[in-house]
């Protein structure tokens, strides 16, 4: 039997494997999903019993950097603070660089492989140095899965490549780059969540491929990222019958131990991916999962759906036996090391937030976002966009309220609107636009007259279940033509769109695609399609 | 002539009486108006040259406060740092109390004067405290305006009463909970903006009221805001051809030096409306505005078009002899007395936001929604909304992009979706829901089906140009309520539109009326009509 003390000292480091979810912003009141994100008083309990990681969503660079500072003061030990920034810190905390999804640089390494995994170093530099600033340690990407099945929704654009040596490559650069910044990086989701139609925040997806399949197309960007020295990997809510027919990749120790461990020799910290989300969390309880993960080969427990219970559960089977003394050293020593590698931000926030964005992140951003738009514009005067037009600025979006996308002096409102294009916005909780009609979708006798300048906002999210391509915008483009009333388009988001409708545009209307959704996107796009800046907005470079 | 280092030491006395305007947000990218809110280095610059205030609006608590730190240490001289925070701090910065509006008290104040007294003190004290702790030593309130004028779009539920006596009352009471933290309040907009129907920030409104009906209703608020020891004052952007034929009241002497230095005996600080807006704009350069304020009374310039203009306006009319040295100085003596009755906020940031809204706060707001909130609703189980009842949520916003009232996870969102009522948000931007039928002109068909849950979010907004009473809400209660389809009504804001809607329902429709539309009272209303706390809701109570 274990003394007190010494059960007191395994609680506290079973505590350190687990990584609770906190707001990035400061009080309690601002959590914008307090289901899943703890209060301060919670949080400041569980990092006093010795919890050693955070995942932080939300609230903005300067708020975030006062963050991290109170959550490492709470500790007593040094934490490990992550957050989903896969697209720039700006993904998720404003006044941060916003970048455009990895998959852009995808499609620019068939064109021009160096450029591309040059850039994609400089990405992860970007995000990996302005993560350090603010107090985040671990930067969870990047995405190694391929997105070789467009219908994915949950990866998409989010994926470096669409095949694997592309993926493995950016992924790669990524790693480098970000960890130079001394800010750990995170290949996920292993072994390969590329190829599902199903999101696993809401259901378990099943990949039903060999072996030698895994090999051909799954690994490969994996193998890449440890060759590069990735610090950790986040495992995937994904059933591989051909490895485990039993437990999900989490929860697997063919998947943990035998395949990453031992065949593919990863050394670095194993990290689950959240364990409330539902594909784990229907079929186990917090004890088990955690106790599962960790037998299976994780080292660390992201989003217990119960931290206290995951503790309780892990202490158990250490003096069970069901998990060894060794092998949960072995993880407090991965751990450890981990942290030991990663450099500390400036000590005054003042001082962090100063030239926070770099002027060469600033133009690395606008890079980005030049390099990987599309368009199909005539010459001048035919083909830009009429102006002085009374016509209507259709916008498509996942949702209106909370949009980051869509400032209110954003481009895509302003310029159409000083062209004279009157703005209506539509997302799954409008009155519907929908006349019913399969040839002729759109009801147009609900929008204001005049041309239609169409832009849409698409692409594969977490937790939306589809990646846009079930609402019928091809016959909506050929009605607006049939109609004479296609003013536009522009697609921001997703290619699998785009590609959809560009074959349909005659070659005299102004069209665009940009992978990226932010304002700097819109201005550049819009640009292309002859919208100068409007006399309201700002700058949009950072 | 002046020598070269007394017109330097003059253009930086005059430069300390300008405010100018910022973002509350750290970076300039983060900016919600860049056309009004200087950029960082603009910002500095002007600072340096010895600009005097700043005028923030947006951004975090936390953000905030390393905003005006950080404010503060780029100029030689103590700020005056001002925010339009009539409502609670936390109706612009969000993470701190936002209470409801004033006019909620002014309503209680019909019934129990006292306790809306106190409540008034109570609503100032938690302003300036909060206020204080951010770094804010200036608030913009309380509006002194009489709201007799149900049609005022700009005005509205932002006064205090409907009635001299009582908006005077409670004014008072704000000033002297606000003052007694340590930050300076300001009455505005004199000499009265209450009986307007036109939006100053879009034209100049007139106002055809004898000196007799100013003394007997515009100029009581006033008088007792000034006897409470108003630090400040601010002038409205209104014709008042009984005072001044020429000139509105910001650009008066009729209006600033006599009737409100003379005649009301104030000797604080006066401070113009923003001279940005139209109704100055549009008939006056940036130099000659500032310089028409000043000589008419004013003591600080809010908002210049151009701020280097509007010194080298005043620099010259000091040197030209418009301006004599003396009334320069009685205006800098004002400005130091103001800033001298100041008190500092903690030294540390962390030290500011722990505990930022206290326990009595967040009862505070609490006790002002439910003394405000208004229902009908009969014995159970008559009277509660249906359950389960596959209907509609149809939520109507002035604009759903960048709306606070409706985070994700908002009670008017997400307690109707437990209950089964599908959302559908309707605002200025929508498909129509409209189907041009004046007796039924709520299209129907464009819903989803089942009873109708109508929720609406309509009160005056600057800029909006109206209170919102220009929508057909009473015939679309009437066609609901024939169509057998009216689940319940939820009115917040507007107790016009209230007063409109409720004698048009029978008893047994839940319906109710809150004066605040954030999420706090979206819950406690919400709760009167039958629907308990969702799952998915945090806590609203700061």
């Amino acid at each position: 039997m274990p003394t007190e003390l010494s059960r007191s000292d395994l609680r506290r480091q079973v505590a350190s494997l687990l990584v609770v979810r906190g707001s990035g912003h400061w009080s309690d009141s601002q959590r914008r999903y307090p289901r899943w994100e703890l209060t301060n008083a919670h949080l400041q309990r569980l990092l006093t019993d010795g919890v050693g990681g955070v995942i932080l969503l939300g609230g903005s660079a300067a708020e975030l950097r006062l963050r991290t500072d109170a959550l490492q003061s709470w500790a007593p030990q040094p934490l490990l603070i992550c957050a989903d920034v896969e697209e720039g810190v700006g993904q998720r905390f404003e006044g941060t660089s916003w970048l455009v999804p990895p998959l852009a640089l995808g499609r620019l390494h068939g064109q021009d492989p160096d450029r591309a995994v040059q850039l994609a170093r400089q990405y992860g530099q970007c995000t990996g140095r302005q993560a350090r600033r603010l107090g985040l340690n671990w930067v969870l990407g990047p995405v190694c899965d391929v997105n070789n099945n467009p219908a994915n929704p949950v990866i998409n654009v989010r994926a470096w490549g669409e095949d694997p040596a592309c993926a493995g490559a950016l992924a790669a650069a990524f790693v480098q780059g970000c960890q130079a910044e001394g800010v750990l990086a995170c290949a996920k989701h292993f072994p390969g969540h590329g190829d599902t139609s199903s999101d696993s925040h809401l259901e378990l997806p099943v990949l039903p491929h060999s072996r030698e399949r895994l090999e051909a197309v799954e690994l490969p960007p994996f193998r890449q990222a440890i060759a590069a020295g990735v610090a950790s990997v986040m495992t995937a809510h994904l059933q591989l019958p051909a490895l485990d027919t039993e437990q999900p990749a989490t929860l697997s120790a063919p998947v943990l131990n035998q395949l990453l461990r031992r065949h593919l020799g990863f050394n670095g910290l194993v990290v689950t991916d959240a364990l409330v989300m539902e594909a784990i969390s229907r079929h186990h309880g917090p004890a088990d999962a955690a106790v599962l993960a960790f037998t299976a080969g994780a080292d660390l427990i992201l989003m217990p759906a119960d931290a206290d219970a995951a503790i309780d559960g892990l202490v158990a089977a250490v003096e069970a036996g069901l998990i060894s003394r060794q092998r949960l050293n072995q993880s407090l020593e991965r751990r450890q090391r981990a942290l030991a590698s990663t450099q500390s931000a400036p000590a005054s926030a003042q001082e962090a937030l100063d030239g926070l964005v770099s002027t060469e992140e600033q133009q690395l951003a606008r890079e980005l976002v030049v390099l990987s738009l599309e368009h199909q514009r005539q010459p001048e005067p035919r083909g830009a966009l009429p102006t002085s037009a009374s016509g209507v600025n259709l916008i498509r979006l996942d949702t209106q309220l909370n949009c980051p996308q869509l400032p209110a002096m954003a481009p895509a409102l302003l310029r159409p609107a000083a062209a004279g294009y009157e703005t209506c916005l539509i997302d799954g909780r409008s009155p519907s636009p929908w006349s019913g009609d399969a040839l002729a979708p759109l009801a147009l006798h609900r929008l204001p007259q005049g041309p239609v300048l169409l832009q849409l906002f698409v692409r594969g999210n977490p937790f939306r279940g589809s990646a846009g391509g079930d609402e019928p915008w091809p016959a909506v483009v050929q009605q607006l033509l049939a109609a004479g009333r296609l003013a536009g388009l522009a697609v921001y988001g997703s290619p699998y769109v785009w590609q959809q409708l560009q074959p349909l545009l005659p070659a005299e209307i102004p069209a665009g695609y940009s992978p990226g959704q932010m304002p700097l996107a819109q201005a550049l796009l819009l640009e292309q399609l002859g919208l100068e800046a409007a006399a309201l907005e700002g700058g949009f470079t950072d």
